[in-house]
C-alpha cells in the first residue's frame, strides 16, 4: 500500500513548555509531503523526523496565531539555503499574504525559488488544492481569528496487478500499466482476458482531517464523516470547559463526541494547554466516548 | 559574589541539525537577564533553562540573519501572553526597526507592554546601554551583512562588609550600606574607625565579550583585551579556512589566536557549522593555541 501517514512535529499550544513544540504536522502521501501549520521550531523538528525537505511542496496554515506560523519564515529561508529551486506553495488565510511577502523581501533576498501564496477563505468548505495524489478541502472552523481546518482525500489508486496471472499469460512488463488502467489483454491465440481477472481491486482511498484551533463545532461532523483519521485539538480537559469556550478551544471530551458523531475510524488529540503536566487524563476522558483515540506526541507517525 | 554568568540556549548556525538550536544566549548579571541573539526556538530553550522570563529586559541582536533573530517575534508574543507590562528593549541593527514593528502590529495586537527599539550602528565601538549593573558596548564585526558584537562590563560593586568588625564595634545594621559606600564609623567614645577597616575590597568587575558572526578580525583584540570570557564564533575547522573566509566566518584556530592576542581569561567557541557531526576536533584545534577553551553546548552555564 502506498504511503499515507501523518507525523506530528509539534502538538503544544501557545505557551512554550519543556515537553512540546508548537503545532506542526507533515502528511506523507505517496512520498510527497504536505505540511500543516508551522509553529516555531518546525524546521528543527522536521530535521529530527528524517523526512526529506525537498519532498515538501505545500504548506497549509490554519490560522495566524504565532504557535501555528512563526516557524514558516525560518523554514522558507532554510529551503533556500538547501538549494531549492522548485516553487513552494503556501496556503493560508488571505491576510497573511502581504506580511509573508514583507518578511521574505527583508530576510530572504536572492531566494532561488518562488513562494506562491494561495489565500484561503476560511468561511468556506471548498477545494483548495488538488494534484494526482490528493484533494485538499478547507473546513470552516470558529476560533478567535479566521481559521480553517483541512480535509485530505486521497485520489483513487490503481488496482494491484496479479503477478501469478501475468506469469501465466506471459504478459510483457510494458503492458502492466495499461492493464492497471483498465485495458484487457489479448493472448496470441486471440483470447481476451478481462483486466479485472489480471488484477485485484485498488485499495480504498484514505482520508485525513485536521481541525485546530476551534471551539467545539458539532456541525462539522457532516464534513468529515467517515474520515480514516481525525486530528482534533483538545486544548483542555472537560473540567475546564468554560475556559475552552471563552478561548474558542475544545475539550478532549468534545473532540471525542465529534469523533463519535462523524463516525471517523480513529481520533488523535493534540494542541495541549501548557497547564497540563501530563496528558493522560485527556486521553482517558476522550476514550470514555471514543476508545480508538491516541495522544499526539512529537515524533509520532500514524499510518492511515 | 553576585551572579555574572552566561547560559547557552543555542550554538548552531544557519542550517537546522538534530544537535543544536540556532544562536541565543542569556547573560545573568545580578539576577537581571540580558539576551544576546534570538534564533528560532529560543523561547523553548529559555523555558528549558528555567531562567525567569520576567527578569529579561534587554535583547541584543548582532545581525539580521535568521539564525540570530527568527525567534524574536515568538518570544515577544509569549511575553505578552505571560502578562508582561514592563517595557522590553530590543537593540539591533537599525534596518530591523520597521520590520519588527510590522511583525508586532500584525501578530501581537493588544500587547500590554511596549517594545522599545534601539538601533545599533554596527560600524562603531560605542556604549549602547548602561544601567546600575552593566555597561554594554558594541564591537564592529565584519560579516556578509551589518553585524555587531557586544562587550558587557560589570559596574564596580561595593566592598564586602566584615561581619567580625561590625560585631566588635556593635554597629547597627542600618549603617551597613553607608559603610559599604565609604562612610567611616564613629564609636560612642568618639573614636573614628575608617570604613576600609570594616570592609574587604569589592570583587573586581567582570566582563564578557560576544563576537558572532564575523570573519577573523585580529584588530578587535584591542577592544576586548583582558576580558574574563570571550565567546567567539568558530563556524569552521581550520582545514575549511577558505570556506570560512568566503562566508565571512572564523575557524576554531583563528578564534583561539584572537583569545591569545587579546589575553582573555577564557574562550568559549560556538556557532558550529551543520557539516560537523562532532565538534571535538574544533575544541582540540583551539586548545593547541589557547588551552582554556570550552565548547558551547545547549544548556551550558559558564560562571564568570
Amino acid at each position: 500500500m502506498e504511503k499515507f501517514e501523518v507525523t506530528i512535529l509539534g502538538c503544544g499550544s501557545a505557551l512554550p513548555t519543556t515537553r512540546h513544540f508548537p503545532t506542526s504536522q507533515v502528511l506523507n502521501i505517496r512520498e510527497k509531503l504536505y505540511m500543516i501549520d508551522c509553529g516555531e521550531g518546525t524546521q528543527i523538528q522536521l530535521r529530527r523526523s528524517r523526512l526529506k525537505f525537498n519532498r515538501l511542496n505545500h504548506i497549509f496554515i490554519s490560522h495566524l496565531h504565532g504557535d501555528h506560523c512563526f516557524g514558516l519564515i525560518g523554514l522558507l529561508s532554510t529551503l533556500g539555503m538547501l538549494g531549492r529551486t522548485a516553487t513552494l506553495h503556501v496556503h493560508a488565510p488571505a491576510a497573511f499574504g502581504t506580511q509573508l511577502r514583507s518578511q521574505l523581501d527583508f530576510f530572504c533576498q536572492g531566494l532561488e525559488y518562488d513562494v506562491e501564496f494561495h489565500p484561503i477563505d476560511t468561511s468556506l468548505h471548498t477545494l483548495i488544492h488538488e494534484d494526482r495524489s490528493v484533494s485538499v478541502y478547507s473546513i470552516p472552523l470558529k476560533h478567535r481569528i479566521a481559521c480553517a481546518g483541512f480535509l485530505f482525500r486521497e485520489k483513487p489508486s490503481l488496482p494491484h496487478i496479479r503477478r501469478d496471472m501475468i506469469d501465466f499469460y506471459h504478459i510483457p512488463l510494458c503492458e502492466i500499466n495499461n492493464i492497471k488502467n483498465g485495458k484487457d489483454w489479448t493472448t496470441e491465440e486471440g483470447q481476451t482476458v478481462p483486466h479485472t481477472r489480471l488484477t485485484t481491486p485498488a485499495d480504498p482511498p484514505r482520508s485525513y482531517a485536521y481541525c485546530s484551533d476551534t471551539v467545539y463545532l458539532p456541525e462539522i461532523a457532516e464534513l468529515i464523516r467517515g474520515t480514516d483519521l481525525l486530528f482534533h485539538e483538545a486544548t483542555f480537559i472537560n473540567e475546564d470547559a468554560a475556559r475552552a469556550r471563552e478561548t474558542f478551544h475544545t475539550t478532549a471530551l468534545q473532540a471525542a463526541q465529534l469523533a463519535c458523531d462523524s463516525k471517523v475510524k480513529q481520533l488523535c488529540i493534540g494542541h495541549f494547554s501548557a497547564r497540563y503536566e501530563n496528558e493522560a487524563p485527556l486521553l482517558a476522558e476522550a476514550k470514555t466516548l471514543f476508545p480508538n483515540t491516541v495522544l499526539a506526541k512529537e515524533g509520532l507517525t500514524i499510518k492511515i
